[in-house]
């Protein structure tokens, strides 16, 4: 049986997530796809946390350039997050034939077309479904099974940490500031949260939606984006009183004229919608499609585990459509 | 270009909405492929009736042999409906050389074995993706994206028809055969609704899932299987005063000893679950994966457009995998 070989960059949360589905499910994924699959180096310098997985301290490489020039190596997952050293640690695997997977929204929003244009050129695969919605499958499914459509809105809740402060902004009655609190307590937000109530991630994953779904790339800075944190008790008790809740919603419609609309912000969402019971820390994706009507995508927008799942769909998809 | 020939058996409801999806999204779907896609015969014997689409007369046979023994065509589209003669069809179709996709759930969930054994003895792709759920693109994304995933548990919502009768006993306050009365005026529901109402559409469902998830086929007739028809004005009031929501759920989950539990009912659930809010006609989908955790997927599950496009869905995949 032949061995798919995987460089990885980065063994933080995600990475250590990635890593250990594929150790917990390498049987079912080997049987499915007829080879084996084994991530064999790592860019990482921390060889000696406890991750709660077995690595060979072998695997683990200082020098990037030892990936990215592996003639064994055939598919590079970048996990590092950020926009730099990622995005140019792509194009340079790229441009060294591997084909690449990532969950990096904010790398991909910021170079869309740089990547793109860098993996037709090297006729490789580029795969990026664990960046917008975490575990859930939408990236794959827009492009591939639901292509049969024209695509004429999608509306998503694709940041965890904003939907979990205005649940239980909605369900337990506290204020902003308290929901945000409990939030960094549970970790569904981080110490400095600013990326996630402003705002700025859902943009990113908008941006990554609309050039999939409308072949229109919007820079996530000129996406009109309005966070959460004007958000008042008294907003979610008016809402209410209209049997609506209010959710953070990435917007995008196709007009009449074929001009698409976005936005990000704050939204009344009618309590009968099916975004509108969608709680905590889940993601949902509602898609509009000319022939298919009306989807949605319901899961775990972030966490090692679905994220890894998500990774590992590329992994599968490349190793199916490439590697056999 | 190359131009793929499809042989469709069926020109109904769903055959016509296939037909349609593909004229009006046929510039999309071609780009996507880099391929022509062309329906060239049709085996149907009704030629005159109005369907709002415009097919050449000379597309038409009467003579399914003319479609299984023609050389060009690369595809065969099911849609008969019935077991038979539909399931002969697809066999010979298979024995021939032709890739097979079909939205019909009783044919495959009776014979799926002889299905699968004939597609992989002849080396070509099947595909059912509209057999379960209508237009959510489910059974790909199963076999596919979450392969990276061992499955635990599913809870579908797989009946419109009893699915939109629920949602009338409880938003409405009516009784069973008011609401279906209801449906069939609205056609939601058949003259004849015994297999929607009995469950046994559903578990044709469940089979299919099963199969795919679990590796495991049970014939439907072996799935314990509830209707809808004992449910009363009371049942629903006792399930609103414990908080919860009655629906006809496709359940079958993994158990500790690797066994695997499934039956088709009524069950209550929680209001706070998600598939506590898919109501009316629509379908969803709830699945466990080991490593993305809860996943719901959310959509039409019948009607011509959202069937057309799954069957189509289809295509694009034998096309990518297959044909180009």
């Amino acid at each position: 049986m032949k061995t798919v070989k995987i460089g990885l960059l980065g063994l933080g949360n995600i990475g250590t997530g990635t890593y250990k589905a594929l150790e917990m499910n390498r049987s079912e994924i080997e049987e499915t796809l007829g080879t084996g699959v084994e991530i064999v180096k790592i860019l990482e310098r921390d060889t000696t946390r406890d991750r709660g997985i077995e690595v060979p301290l072998e695997k683990f490489t200082q020098d990037p350039d030892e990936i990215f020039t592996d003639p064994e190596i055939d598919i590079v997952i970048e996990l590092l997050g950020g926009i730099e050293p990622a995005t140019s640690f792509m194009l340079k695997a790229m441009e060294n034939g591997k084909h690449v997977v990532t969950a990096n929204k904010a790398a991909i929003a910021a170079n869309y077309h740089k990547l793109m244009d860098t993996a037709k050129a090297n006729d490789i695969m580029f795969r990026f479904e664990a960046s917008v919605g975490g575990g859930i499958p939408i990236l794959g499914t827009l492009t591939g099974p639901l292509r049969a459509n024209k695509f004429e809105e999608v509306l998503g809740i694709l940041n965890g940490t904003t939907n979990y402060i205005l649940t239980m902004m909605t369900s337990e009655g506290v204020d902003y500031d308290t929901a945000l609190k409990d939030a960094q307590a549970k970790g569904f937000a981080e110490a400095d949260p600013t990326a996630d109530v402003e705002g700025i991630d859902a943009a990113n994953k908008l941006t990554i939606l609309m050039a999939l779904m409308f072949d229109k790339y919007v820079a996530p800075g000129d996406i009109p984006t309005t966070g959460i944190t004007a958000i008042t008790k008294d907003d979610i008790e008016k809402a209410r009183a209209n049997n609506c809740r209010i959710k953070l919603i990435a917007h995008a419609k196709k007009l009449e004229n074929g001009e698409i609309e976005y936005a990000v912000k704050p939204m009344e969402i009618d309590e009968s919608h099916p975004l509108a019971g969608i709680n905590m820390e889940f993601n949902a994706v509602f898609v509009k499609g000319n022939a298919v009507g009306d989807l949605m995508f319901y899961g775990k927008g972030a966490g090692p585990l679905p994220t890894g799942s998500a990774v590992l769909g590329d992994v599968i998809d490349i190793v199916k459509s490439s590697l056999r």
